[in-house]
């Protein structure tokens, strides 16, 4: 214990002005009242994901309280281990997604599935969550942070940090419905967005087995989308709805979408593409409502509209193994934490190919 | 063969007027050409489905082609088989559902799936469908039927004829949802509308080890629900929403809409009632589109919005030996076929409690 701090420092938003401007500054601040369940983790990277940008610019529903440190893509070093804490020890290099605390009691929480909680409290986000002690919790583009034990993953030796990060938010987020959803091989997958969760998508879905299919609004990314594991054959570029409907109607076992669109073509394009029994997953939020559509266009061919909430440590875990087999990693820039404010800012001008990853590592 | 006749004779309505007011007389039809692949059945019972008033009353998008004689819960014997046809044997007591025919080779067909035929001429109605030889097929409400053989399935003898009949299309299709969707032990499943499909999917829910639960307008049907199976704390006058959710939210792992409404109340209610990981399938076809709702709705629980199209064969032989172990029967009430057409009115008037079946036993 003598070598972790008692406060801990960050990148931080200090204001709702500055969340706006995407503007950090270091900021320090008391960590969570120790418990014997929480571990204390010395932060080695954090990717940067859409949810930050979000919230660091008080974009969501609930209002965002600050000052704020973002990231929840956060692999590190187990520096102080609870009794409680059975399966880690000190030294030990984990990972924290989206969830940094949970009951630990429920259902959900025993079957790893912790984003689903229903306990007291429920699940406590990575940032801007709140700890049974009242403070709120704070992420991972600092030098340490205080979560749950149960909630951190142990990292297979062969993943490297920086590509492994993004896998703890934008890959189980994908990984998970596609599990659940039956990807694997004989399935024919279409994977609508080419960014931080679809070219991971694209190299997940590929792991499992299935032949994949990248549909995008443009050429600008076929030979990435080539790179990822699609074949030239299999890229649609689906602006030309008609075109696509003609040529690739009744394909797809599965359509996950990662694109958030104001009014996605399920009727006219989505719907049609799908083979029967098949599965159309939403893991982007439009802001609009989905535009209406008739009972019949589920029925007809025994179609599945499904959501997926990210996911928890059993699917993490499920996905380190994958990775491990498969060479899964994402692409990404790593960054000196120093440069939080312009690596948001790039984020969000959809500069990222695909992932900006923050690391203490880099000067 | 020679026992056969040539044409087959059933209950028709003879034109649209006729379709309109539940109409029908006896009338005398030529069956398609006989191919190999076909057999004959000497039908004893046809149950009588809403699909069969939407058709014979031109209620539905595609026109009714008259003169039709409708029916689709086909039972009887076989009395011709073709070559072509291996599993079936003369005399054997076979069920034909709403499928008459399809292609018989593609991976659906293979599978057991005809609903879902991609071959070619895709799957054939078993009435109102487009024979190869390009007449129209003609139901169950007659004294003989001609269909593809692989389409008929086997009936365990200790299954009785009349109660069985309604398995073959109302049975089967809340079954195969059920069991795509992972109902079983330990899940708790809500099914929406006691009536032909909903006091099956009790049944059949039951029998699958789920807990059931009957969601219902009133309590006229309490006594009924706990006969198929509902603890009477398990059923839930749903009218009131408010009150239902503040008892019954995050409770159900699924819930089978049977009953069309055309407001359906999926944000205020269904949603809610949802336990994570939950599906809602729509068994019924309201006649508008379903109220839009945001993405959020199924991503928040990872929840799935599901469609489902009746059963194959596959389906329907696996509802079978669930119904010879369970005891599974639809509620019946037999009556001659000469009385089809105040059946049919009788049907349409809501009056079934809850399944007619005509019969060429009773007199």
């Amino acid at each position: 214990m003598s070598n972790v701090p008692e406060q801990f420092t960050g990148q931080a938003a200090m204001n709702e002005a500055d969340g706006k401007a995407y503007k950090t500054q270091p900021w320090s601040y008391t960590p969570k009242k120790w418990s014997e369940d929480d571990i204390d983790i010395k932060v080695e990277c954090s990717g940067v994901c859409g949810s930050c940008l979000h919230t660091i610019s008080n974009g969501w529903p609930s209002p965002t309280s600050y000052p704020c440190i973002v990231g929840h893509e956060i692999i590190g070093e187990v520096v102080r281990v609870g009794d409680n804490v059975k399966h880690l020890k000190l030294g030990q290099r984990v990972g924290v997604g989206a969830q940094a605390g949970s009951c630990l009691e429920c259902d959900a929480c025993k079957a790893g599935l912790q984003q689903h909680c229903s306990g007291k409290g429920g699940m406590v986000g990575s940032y801007q969550g709140k700890w049974e002690d009242g403070s709120v919790s704070q992420g991972g583009y600092a030098d340490y942070t205080r979560v749950k034990g149960q909630l951190a993953v142990p990292i297979p030796e062969g993943l490297e940090s920086e590509p492994t990060a993004p896998l703890l938010c934008a890959g189980v987020t994908v990984y998970a419905p596609l599990k659940r959803h039956g990807c694997g091989p004989g399935k024919k997958v279409g994977i609508v967005g080419i960014g931080g969760l679809g070219h991971l998508a694209l190299q997940i879905a590929s792991a499992m087995g299935a032949e994949t299919y990248a549909l995008s609004h443009s050429t600008s990314k076929i030979d990435d989308a080539e790179k990822l594991g699609v074949k030239r054959d299999n890229f649609i570029v689906a602006k030309d709805v008609k075109a696509t409907v003609e040529k690739w109607s009744n394909t797809f076992d599965i359509i996950l979408i990662t694109a958030p669109s104001d009014n996605l073509p399920l009727d006219s394009l989505y719907f049609k593409l799908m083979a029967h029994l098949g599965s159309i997953i939403l893991c982007a939020l439009p802001e609009t409502k989905l535009p209406a559509f008739y009972a019949h266009a589920l029925v007809g061919k025994s179609l599945t509209l499904a959501g997926s909430l990210i996911g928890g440590t059993s699917e993490i875990a499920e996905l380190f193994d994958l990775a491990a087999k498969h060479d899964i990693k994402a692409w990404t820039e790593a960054r000196p934490m120093s440069q939080t404010t312009q690596t948001l800012r790039d984020m969000d001008a959809g500069k990222a190919r695909y992932r900006y990853v923050l690391s203490n590592k880099k000067q």
